[in-house]
Formats: C-alpha cells, sequence, structure tokens
C-alpha cells in the first residue's frame, strides 16, 4: 500500500510518500512545502491545498497518515495550524482517502522502541528504514516517519480511520 | 455590490448575502449551516466547504466579510475554529473573492454606534436595516451584521482587503 505522512504546518507542511508493507517499505518522495508569512492567508490556505490534492492525484496513496495535535500551545498558534489542518483534511475528504492520526510519542515507540526517543533517533530510523542518506528536512522527515507508523499498525487494525472514505 | 457575511464555526457557521451600498441594502439570502460533533472531521469540514463554495459559485458576491477572530478562548477551541475558518478562506481564494476581515466590536460600532452594544441591539439593527421581522438565528444574524458592516466601509475605503482576487 502507499501512504502518504504530514507533517501540517502553516509555515512549513512536511509530506513523504512511500510503499510496503510492515516489513519492508520503499521510499517514494519527500517534501517540505513552506509559505510566507507576507503572502495573505487565502492564498497559503490555497497554496498548501492545491500541493496536497495534487499528490493525492498523482501517487494515489490507500492512506494518510497525518501527526495527531497537541494543542498545549497559545490559541493564536492552535488557531493557524488549526487553518492548515483543516485545507489537508478537506483535499483528503475530497480525494477520498483515509485519514489516520498519531501522536508524536507514538511515533517514537513505533520506530525507535521508545516514546521519549530524541528526534535524531527518529531521523536515522526514517533513514534506516527507507535506505536515505541524505534527509535535510525535518519535516518531510517527521511526514515520512508518520507513514511508518501507519504501515507498521495497519496489520494490526488497532487503529480505527478518523475518516472514512467519502 | 453583493456581499457575503461569514460567522465563522465548526458546529455553527452562519451565511448572509445582502446586496446594496451604504446607504440601503438589500436582504439576499441567510442560513446557518450545522455539523455534528459525531460526524468525522473531514465529513464536516468538506460539508462546510462545498456550501460556501455552492453560495459563491451561485451568488458571486463582489466581497466577503468574515468575523476576525477573538482568541481569548482555549487552545482546542482556536483549532476547531481555525479548521472551518480555513476551508472558508479556501473556498473565498477558489472563488477569487476578496475576505474582510472584521472584529465584534467594530460591527457593533457600525450597526448600532457603540462597540459595547448588546447583541439584541446588533440584531434589532439587522432586522430593521434589511425590513426582516423574523431571524430566529443568531449566527446568520451575526454574518448578515458583518456583511452590513463591510458595505457600510466600502465607501471609507479605509480597510485593505484581507485577500486579494487571485
Amino acid at each position: 500500500m502507499v501512504v502518504l505522512g504530514i507533517d501540517p504546518g502553516l509555515a512549513n507542511l512536511g509530506l513523504g510518500l512511500i510503499e510496503g508493507d510492515a516489513r519492508r517499505a520503499k521510499h517514494l518522495y519527500h517534501v517540505c512545502l513552506t509559505t510566507e508569512s507576507a503572502w495573505l492567508m487565502p492564498r497559503r490556505l490555497h497554496y498548501l491545498h492545491d500541493e496536497v490534492a495534487r499528490l493525492l492525484g498523482e501517487y494515489r496513496p490507500d492512506a494518510v497518515a497525518i501527526e495527531d495535535q497537541i494543542l498545549r500551545k497559545q490559541a493564536d498558534v492552535a488557531f493557524k495550524v488549526g487553518q492548515a489542518f483543516g485545507v489537508v483534511q478537506l483535499a483528503c475528504a475530497q480525494a477520498g482517502v483515509p485519514v489516520h492520526a498519531y501522536g508524536p510519542m507514538q511515533v517514537k515507540k513505533t520506530l525507535v522502541g521508545a516514546g521519549r526517543a530524541e528526534k535524531e533517533q527518529v531521523i536515522y530510523m526514517v533513514k534506516a528504514q527507507l535506505g536515505i542518506r541524505e534527509l535535510f528536512n525535518n519535516h518531510a522527515a517527521d511526514a515520512l516517519a508518520l507513514a511508518l507508523t501507519h504501515l507498521a499498525h495497519v496489520p494490526m487494525q488497532s487503529r480505527a480511520a478518523v475518516a472514512l472514505r467519502s
């Protein structure tokens, strides 16, 4: 199966596409979309929505794995991330792709084996599992980590989709 | 000119369409979209986006007036409203309609003449200005109030559009 991992954000939105199963995964593509704070909000959301929709149309993933938001942040930050999160989920709903959410600790536990692992350890495991040497962008690495987490959880079928195919 | 006022929210999203200028305005339509909390988030966002997009396509407003969010609320509330706000702004960007934001105090000051006016006074003025007898829904009333506020501000040209036609 093909999985698109998404690390949602307004200024930086990480996307990572992989294909495979719980035993073996292949890297397909990764990118970090960036929008400038000088852009007007509708333009930023339009750009993010269209790029995510384009990737969904091009690779036709079977599932999307998105980072569950931990809202310890301030309300204004949550409001901004919420807007990006909203248009990403909309693109998935429009493409009929189910969305699964995983928290940061769940990703760390799945990839490294410890919920409190360092970020560097996660990136190391992403590189190792996908056979990538260079992976400079943290947001794209997070997105690939989310996709790998989903692949690891699919066989267990322990996690209900937060979105059904429409 | 035709103006669409939007009171954004996830569970209740008010929409109000009027036509006219600063001196005289005519009521065209109003509605309050509701989504159930039992619905999955992508479905809620999909519904809100599509209904707003449908209205934009049907009435082709010259401008959208949306409530500027005051984020004194909790981060989780801001995150939810942000998602609805995001897909609404996306629909406007896709339709090429500029979005103008007005705060609650600005609406009250414009319609009633006092920034600290009661909600009932605002609704009374919306009814009076548009010649509507019955207006039960507060969200739709807020949306119509936002649209009227925009009409009152257009001649002054004192407010830059927060979004340009794409």
